[in-house]
């Protein structure tokens, strides 16, 4: 029997919940110094790419796509448009299988460099919180 | 008229040429603290994964998977068995479109934080670069 999907504790202190997608949960990170989201595909156990079904790899490439554009909504929103994405899959610390999305520009904190570790998180203020996530379901209704 | 696929020479430095593979150049990174590939998309211009048409995304995904074995099999002939794969496509610093494969281990010099911008690299001696390569082109062949 396959044990059942599980978000792990670790995500839900420095994150949001954000959406459902066909594969993963997506959580908006509490951190207004990057638009950053984190995708978690709710397949029970998995900690490596490798570990998904050929299927589940290709929706997961579309997802993270899709989060890419939320996270350039968002920036827009909030006034510091996205000059780059980056996109990675680490989980040293957290190891169930998870993608980070984090829009990034050449006047923000840890730039060039990347952003894990990088110094404290800045919570959103709830109103940018409010602009954030409005701007993010508007740009996933859309797909 | 499409310019013609270049690798951009910030790869040349730090990195030997190891396989060509369908879609991209695959590159080991001179650093023996990890092993630690890099593929390139012989895409020109592609600097985002949205670049890429859905049919090389596939084969992006495809390929990194592969990578991911050949980091194993690298980590095993140095005796350093890989514990996580980092995946990332960042490109801060070099923007044409690149994805890292890095095998980390709990006790390796950058862990847990991420390998960019980490302390300086240190190359692979000529006998650990022909194992490493050795061990690469056997996964590879193998597929």
């Amino acid at each position: 029997m396959t044990p059942e999907y599980a978000l792990d504790p670790a995500f839900i202190t420095g994150s949001v919940a954000l959406a459902r997608l066909p594969l993963c949960d997506v959580r908006l990170q509490r951190d207004v110094r990057y638009p950053w989201l984190i995708l978690i595909p709710r397949v029970s156990g998995a900690r490596e790419l490798e570990d998904l079904a050929a299927s589940d790899r290709g929706r997961l490439m579309d997802e993270v796509l899709l989060a890419g554009r939320v996270v350039r909504a968002i920036g827009d929103v909030l006034g510091r448009p996205v000059a780059k994405l980056n996109v990675a899959a680490l989980g040293n610390i957290t190891p169930q299988l998870h993608v980070h999305v984090v829009g990034r520009r050449p006047d923000d904190a840890a730039w060039p460099g990347p952003v894990w570790g990088f110094g404290g998180a800045i919570d959103y203020d709830p109103g940018q919180a409010e602009t954030a996530r409005t701007a993010a379901l508007r740009t996933l209704e859309v797909g």
